[in-house]
């Protein structure tokens, strides 16, 4: 596992999202794979939030990570580091993914012996928000400089997730950010949402966070129904 | 110049947006008006760097603001507090502008008697790029939480920007943001892009900003022809 491939994405041929959306997730219960997209603006560090959750949990779970980018390879030489299969996804110009595109992602990965993959999806607060992608789970990353304003500015985004997480939290005496007023913004939003601060450079609140994947992975291999 | 319209926006009838944007381009050079389109990503002080920008030109320069956001209308309010003219264009789930929707935004703002208009794009480092908005030129933000990758991972941005300006500098040292690399790194895409570090807190480099609009602005005015 230490070399990843390159696979330039190309449009879905499937007429509905929702279905193949659900189709895709039917072969993942199948398969006991859990797949959680992990949404965000560009820069609020959703690699470095990777390379953290990869270390905690490579010697329980089998990590795979698709890497969504219009057109680097830095992440996925960088995750592939940290101990996770990997496979970066070039989707030229499209600023989203939706599940046909996800699909063909999982095939170059290859998932069989993989209890977690991760889509690292482009970096965009609006379009990524408004395509099922076929994962089991959404969750973001909003980081501490980004603003407290930003459920206001980006909504449908807020609504879509279970997780919330609240990047560079050690940075906050830095920047203008009232967690407290953030939490009722995201609440008035999606009530239901879990809020979890951390800090990918030093680690603080990945405990939480992993927490939270541990159980929902145990969750989805183990039930015979979703 | 105390209140504020607040615009739905439409989706463009225009067959050709080059067509379009050409067209709006002349309106503007006939009419005296310096439209200056400026992008980023959600939460790097597009905003912010706006309102130190109008204190420092609103006795010189007649300002008006289109205020383009998915549903919000906070950014209005905050310039117009600043002292420019302002309209708030809700663009939907749309997430980029293109020159007929710009239009709209003109005409629903009223740009008689104004010098100088900035269009606050959709915070978007991907869309944003792909579409011409009628504007004289393209200006973008990247603030250095974000990091010194960006130009790799969104390099369109980069390429049809003439300024980019690098905001909250005044936090370079809390973060790992090396300006040299990422001059370098912009350069290789579009060398004759200009970088201006800016702290849209402090004000440090609103100086060089401003400048560079005043020259723009007395050229788009004096020229004959473009």
């Amino acid at each position: 596992m230490d070399t990843y491939k390159i696979l330039k994405i190309k449009k879905s041929v499937y007429e509905s999202n929702a279905q193949e959306a659900q189709r895709l997730r039917g072969k993942l219960k199948e398969d006991g794979v859990f797949l959680l997209n992990l949404m965000s603006s560009p820069g609020s560090g959703k690699t470095a939030t990777l390379v953290r959750t990869i270390a905690a949990l490579k010697n329980e779970l089998r990590i795979g990570v698709l890497e969504a980018d219009i057109d680097s390879d830095v992440d996925a030489r960088t995750v592939l580091n940290a101990g996770a299969k990997a496979i970066q996804l070039h989707t030229g110009g499209m600023c989203h993914l939706d599940a046909g595109m996800t699909g063909q992602g999982l095939v170059g990965l290859g998932t069989e012996g993989l209890d977690l993959v991760f889509l690292e999806n482009v970096g965009n607060l609006i379009c990524t928000a408004s395509f099922d992608t076929g994962a089991v789970k959404n969750a973001m990353i909003l980081s501490v400089p980004e603003g407290d304003d930003k459920p206001l500015k980006y909504p449908h985004m807020f609504e879509v997730v279970e997780v919330v997480l609240v990047n560079k939290i050690d940075a906050i005496s830095f920047f203008d950010f009232d967690l407290e007023v953030f939490r009722q913004r995201v609440a008035r939003l999606n009530p239901k949402a879990k809020i979890i601060p951390i800090s990918a450079k030093t680690g603080d609140g990945i405990g939480d966070w992993t927490d939270w994947i541990r159980y929902e992975v145990r969750r989805w291999k183990s039930r015979e129904e979703e």
